[in-house]
This record gives C-alpha cells, sequence and structure tokens, in this order.
C-alpha cells in the first residue's frame, strides 16, 4: 500500500498552494497530491481560453510548481475513504494511507432545475481542458451565443465569446443589474455599459423558462416569453461545493453546503482538513456562513489548512472576498462588502466617494478616470468595503482597500493612510481616490 | 487690512491640500492661500515636462481646487510676518492678518558647492512654470546633456529627455548606484538597466569636480579626471526646507533643517502650522528625524495640519516614505525600509522575496516578470519594508505594501493577506508575490 505523510486531494488552487505550504512548513514529510485532471486549468483563466489566450493548453497550471517543492503527483480519481483506517481508495484500484489528508475537492458548476439542460451545445464550466477544448470548438462556430448568469463568469465568457467571432452574443441575468452580488448598482451599471459598448447584449430583470431544441439547441425562451435563437449556451450561475467524497467519508457538512470547518481548516476529523471551493466559508465581517467562493480564499485557506496540518499555527479571520474584472482596459474591482450587502447585514453605513484620473497631471498618456466608493460601518468608523472602476490598476488598489479593511482601519486612519504616487503609475498625492474618499466619510462620522 | 481665519502659505502639494481638509473639517472659516507662483507645477509631473507631457502648461494644478473649495487666492509673496500682531506682510505691500497660519512653503533645489554652477545652461529644478519653459527651450536644442545626481529626478529628466531629441544624455552619481537611497542595489542594478537599454549612459561612484566653460557651461569634469561635453546641465542631488519666512519669523528648526513640528504638525507657535516639504519630519521606523521630502507624505501632512488647526484631532505618525517611478513599462517601486537602511538603523532584518508573471496564466498579453522583496524585523516580525520591479500595477502594488506596513502587519499575516486577483490585472493567487514573499521570510522567522 502506498502511503504519505501528507494526501492533498484535488489539483487546482487550494491542493498545490496548500501541498506547497505544508513542504515549506515541514521539509522532511512525505506528500502526495492526487487529482483526477491529467492537465489542470487555471480557474481563474478559464474565460480567457476561448479569446484572449486561445487555448486551453496556455491555461494549464504547471506540474512543476509540484515536482520543484517535492510534491508527488498521481492522476486517479479518489472515490472514497476510510477514517479509521485512514485509507483512501481510487477508480484505478489503489489504496493510499496517510496520516494527514487535506480535501481540496472545488466546485462544480451551479445546474439550474431549467427544462432543456440536456440539449446538445448547453455548457457548463467544468474545470476540465478536454471538455473546454470541446466547448471552443463549439463556440468558434456559434453564431448565436446566450449566457445564462451576468456574474463574472458570464460577463467575462460574454467579452471573450465576443472576440473570437462575429456572433450575437447575449447575457441574460436574473437580477436587476450584472454582477449585483459584488458591487453596488451604480458599478454595475458602469460594466453593462462597457459590455454593451463591445457589442453584447445585456438582458436584465429576465430568467430562462427553457432551453429549447430538437436535440441541439436552438432558442432559449425567457420568463417575459420573449424568444432568443441560440445555437450555443453557456450556463454561468455559481458553483457548489463538491462535497461527494466528504459526505461519503461522513464529514460533516455546513449551512452552505461546503465542507464543515473549524478557523484551523480542520474538518470534524482533526486529522483531515479541507480548503477552497469544497470547504465551508465565513465572512470577515458578519462572522455568519458566507456563500463566496474565488480562487484568492482558496489559495489562502490552503496557506491556513497547509500551516496547520500538524499543528495549529494560523487562524482563519474568515472571508473578506476581493473581485475585480476587465472589460478591454476598463476594469472594476471590490473588496469587501457593497452598500447594499452591509445594509442587507443590518449595518448602518457612511460612503465617501471619490474620483480622480489614474495618472497625473490628466494630460499624462493613457490617463482615464478612476472613481471610488467607500462603505464605513457608522458604529465603528471601520472601513467595510469598496468599490473602484477605472483603468488597469484598479485590481491592486481593491488589494488596498483589502489591506486596510484587514487591519480594520477607520476612516480617519484611511484619510491619513499614506501611499505613494508617480505620474505614470497613479493618481495625484493631493486627489488619491482611496485616501480622499476616506476624508469625505470621516467628516460625515464627525 | 485683510484678514482670515486660516491663512496658507504656498500653493503645491501640501498647500492646497492643508486648504482643503480645513474646508472640509470646518464649513465656515474664511480661508485665504498665499502663493508666490501665477501657475502652480504639479510637482512629480515636473520631469515629465520635458518629454512625455510637452510643457509646463500642461503640468498644472487647477485653480479651481482652491475655488470649489470656497478658499481664496493671493498671488503674492509672503516676505514678512509678526507672530504677536498675527499678521503677514508681502512683497506686494499687502498686511493680511490671520487667527491660524499653515506655512507650506515646501523646498527648494539643492545647490552642490561645485565650481562653475553660474554657468549659462546649469539647471537645478525649480517649481516655477517660466522658468521651467525657458528650460526646455533650451533642452530641446541641446545635444550633450549632463544629469548630476542619479535619483528619481535625475533618472526621470535623463529617461524624459532622451525621449525628446537625440542629445547624448549622461546620469553621474556619486554613489555605487542610481536609486540607491531608494532601493536596495539588486532593484538599482534592474533600474540602471532599464535606463542604459534607453540609450542613456549611467556613470556611477563618480562624482562632479567642476562645470567648465567659459560663460556658457561646455563641458564637466569628474573627480576620476574624466570630462564628458556638456551644452547643458541639471541638478538633481535632493532638495532643502524652504524655511526663509519661518526663521525670520522666529519659529524653531529642526534637526533635519526643517520647520520644527509636534506630532499635530504645530510648529514651536501654536498658532502656526508647518507641512509638506519645509516641515521636519520623523521616521515611522525610528522615530528618529527624517530627510524623506516627497509630495505623497506632504499630502498626509497636510491633511493632518488642515484637520488640526483649531484643535488637535490627527496624529502624524511618522513618514514611511513610499516610492516608485517607471522607465517607459518597467516600474520600480519601494516602502518603508530598504534592506540596507534597516540594518544602517541596527535592526535584524528577514527577508522574503518572490517573483512571478503580473498577469495569469503567463501567456495573458503583455504579462511581465514582477518581482518583490520584503523586509521584516526579526525581533518585532513585522514588515518594516518592501521594494517592487515590474510593470505598471507596481506603483499600486507598493501601496498594497505601505498599507501592511502601517498596520503593523506580521510576516505570518502578510503571509495569508487576502488579496483579489484577475488574470487581466494581476499575479495568479497561487504565486502572488507579496504573500508569497512573505511565507518565505515567515518560515524563516519561525
Amino acid at each position: 500500500m502506498k502511503k504519505a505523510d501528507v494526501v492533498v486531494v484535488g489539483g487546482s488552487a487550494a491542493g498545490p498552494v496548500a501541498g506547497i505550504t505544508v513542504r515549506r512548513h515541514y521539509k522532511d514529510v512525505s506528500i502526495l497530491l492526487i487529482r483526477k485532471e491529467s492537465k489542470v486549468m487555471v480557474p481563474c483563466g478559464i474565460p480567457y481560453i476561448f479569446g484572449t489566450v486561445g487555448s486551453p493548453d496556455k491555461n494549464v497550471i504547471p506540474d512543476a510548481l509540484l515536482s520543484n517543492n517535492g510534491i508527488e503527483l498521481m492522476v486517479d480519481e479518489v472515490t472514497m475513504g476510510d477514517r479509521v483506517a485512514k485509507t483512501l481508495t481510487t477508480a484505478g484500484g489503489e489504496t493510499i494511507g496517510y496520516e494527514k489528508l487535506i480535501l481540496a475537492t472545488g466546485s462544480l458548476p451551479l445546474q439550474p432545475p431549467i427544462p432543456g439542460m440536456e440539449l446538445e451545445n448547453v455548457f457548463a464550466m467544468y474545470k476540465d481542458a478536454d471538455y473546454l477544448g470541446r466547448v471552443q470548438e463549439v463556440l468558434r462556430n456559434s453564431s448565436d451565443l446566450v449566457i445564462i448568469g451576468g456574474g463574472f463568469i458570464g460577463a467575462e465568457m460574454a467579452d471573450e465569446c465576443k472576440k473570437i467571432g462575429n456572433a450575437n452574443v447575449t447575457i441574460v441575468e436574473i437580477l436587476p443589474h450584472c454582477l449585483l452580488l459584488a458591487l453596488d448598482e451604480e458599478f454595475c451599471v458602469r460594466a453593462e455599459d462597457a459590455l454593451t459598448q463591445r457589442g453584447i447584449r445585456v438582458i436584465t430583470n429576465n430568467g430562462v423558462k427553457a432551453i429549447l431544441g430538437d436535440g441541439k439547441v436552438n432558442s432559449v425562451e425567457l420568463q417575459s416569453g420573449d424568444k432568443l435563437k441560440a445555437d450555443a449556451v453557456i450556463i454561468g450561475i455559481g458553483a457548489v461545493p463538491n462535497t461527494e467524497l466528504a459526505r461519503k467519508m461522513g464529514l460533516k457538512i455546513g449551512e452552505q453546503r461546503g465542507i464543515w470547518v473549524d478557523k484551523y481548516m480542520r474538518t470534524s476529523d482533526k486529522n483531515i482538513f479541507a480548503c477552497g471551493d469544497c470547504a465551508e466559508k465565513f465572512s470577515f465581517f458578519t462572522k455568519k456562513p458566507s456563500g463566496l467562493r474565488l480562487a484568492s480564499i482558496a489559495t489562502i485557506e490552503a496557506r491556513i489548512a497547509g500551516a496547520n496540518v500538524f499543528k495549529p499555527k494560523r487562524e482563519n479571520k474568515g472571508a473578506v472576498g476581493i473581485f475585480s474584472t476587465a472589460f478591454g482596459d476598463f476594469a472594476l474591482s471590490a473588496a469587501g462588502l457593497t452598500e447594499k450587502a452591509a445594509k442587507d447585514a443590518g449595518l448602518d453605513v457612511v460612503i465617501g466617494e471619490a474620483a480622480a484620473a489614474d495618472k497625473h497631471p490628466g494630460s499624462m498618456p493613457n490617463a482615464r478616470e478612476l472613481k471610488t466608493k467607500l462603505i464605513f460601518d457608522r458604529k465603528t468608523r471601520k472601513l467595510i468595503g469598496g468599490e473602484l472602476s477605472g483603468g488597469t490598476t484598479t485590481g491592486e488598489m481593491a488589494n488596498v482597500i483589502a489591506a486596510l479593511i484587514q487591519k480594520e482601519m477607520t476612516a480617519d486612519e484611511v484619510a491619513t493612510f499614506q501611499m505613494g504616487t508617480h505620474p505614470a503609475l497613479t493618481a495625484s498625492p493631493i486627489v488619491y481616490q482611496i485616501v480622499n474618499a476616506a476624508e469625505q466619510a470621516a467628516i460625515k462620522l464627525r
């Protein structure tokens, strides 16, 4: 029987980082990573396969990441585990012993209960290179593409599919706006404007009643009664934790359907850890169960789980949630709670807003307006969220906000936060958006 | 006699921000800003006048910033003040009464004691639009340009001057490397490589003995004895606080030659505040007097001084020092202490380093390698500095590091810092540089 001190199941964002973190903290243990995919997709890169990057083969997480860190790789599917014997069994007939087990089994695309989901050319975004290669072939030859769901995956897929051909691309979103779970309405409107300007049709406030066709999909019927022609349909309405193995092994499952974990990322079995999309999460802000599922959260959880595998060293503080996306050179990002999410959580909020060129003076080439909105909790005066729209620095600016949030800075502290500036790289120090938005809120809080 | 509740002297980065901050905190007070320049230059934009931006007129801080905030503007030079009568007198013959006075008189270019400084076409970078316009005329027609000083101003001036014509541009730096006061050696070398690749000659470890010429400059003699042909010379060796008015008014001056201030930015006269380049600074890290002088520090001090003008509300925590610069699409940045500066301050440091593509997968267009070095204090385990080289996101990434420094995060905390990522905007979450560099340091600290 094969045996390793630490066995990691799953090869996407969380699994390799968990393995590498174990190696960094424990030089001498044996580490085995088991995954079912021969090639692993960079998860956030999947939409970009279809346009910018060009093929699944250019979106692969290199296996050198494992071998360079002394992590053995086994490509096989773990089908069952025995917590008493501390063994796993695989589809390939292997039995593997573990001392400590880290589950990073990820998530699966959420399948909506819509008639017609089984039709040919209706695709969900499985993280599988061969599958995605087949999807790409179909999309290349599509002339009418309907994307169900206007979240990040839907919006990014729409933009990428528009780049490759001349297909009519339509997003159907059941909520009043695209991206509404991550951004406040005014930012969603800017995203929709960008998508529309790029030739994408955006239908909101309208669900899908049925996917229609005869063997192959040929149209989509909306709840409004309208019908959209469609020779391919992409489902992008979210993901559900893949907890099949955990359930079979009798591990506790959480309210949000993830594998239950404590603050050390330990499951209900203290020799088994879980991290990434498969693991239950809680909010940094409310400490309540959270439905957030992001590669960035997955890797941080993996760094906690990996460090803790032989003894608790690090604690999970809860998911902050930091998003960003780009449509051409227009980008949007967010960290923490939106105004709406904060109000829904019962918080009394104070808003600060600022806009300025993202370079200075504004006559610098490629300068564009960058807007910031910050959300503070009136009671604690602390920063609890921020949103940005502008150019390509908004991704890292969301990380500035994320840092300020995680260290619980008040409006006054953010208003005197020392930042650096440069004409070609940032706004002027006089109008630096995060600081000025915080000052506006600080005044309201006095 | 004209009178205002708050009089601000100085119109560059600190003055307007101090005035605006007073307005934000005190709706009903009268605010008068007095400055001697008819047009004010964006200070960090000055090098870019000569190439990218094209003229001083395109690098002006708009006066609307003042009028929109109900700040009266007087263009005149304050020549004297009477602290008992609480009045100022100007070159134009005005007497102005103040309740509270904020000095933001800035700095002047440091003039080295080199023979030949008085020759025609030897220029220091005064923040004056007309003067800079004349410099630009000369530089446009120069064929051999020597820049004395390889700090940020010298390096940026060299790069911009190379853009406008075919002049031979040479930087002469007395230290072993350009930018050595802001970056560790390995980052300086990358900057020098970038400058050299852009056609700039970089001479280090060599000072200037004399500037030679007959009326007009014609050459520069180095300490090594070499002579460089020169029809124009730019001095970029630093700046000294402009404390003339403060001295005349009998205010206390600090060790680093700035106007002495307490943590509320009050001078030795409690009705007079000082902020920006004219004010004495202390280090965030060592709490000792600091020679740092940056527009970004100036604006933060102005936000503290402005808020405190009628009663103490905010405290200055000391200068962190966040720099960034760009040569084409290669950018460098730093926050806090370099490894060398930390060691010079007697600290025992632990270093973490990481490099990865700044987009993901690496096949995304325009992806380039971004290197990070983090410096931690072994005793406290806290982050005290960071340096970056890479693409145009390094400016905002230095601000991420700045936020982590200011909230005194330990290596373990930075290693589990939640950041957001996106293929077009950031590194992959698996290899995000700041987090991975911190993890390396965290292991060394165990």
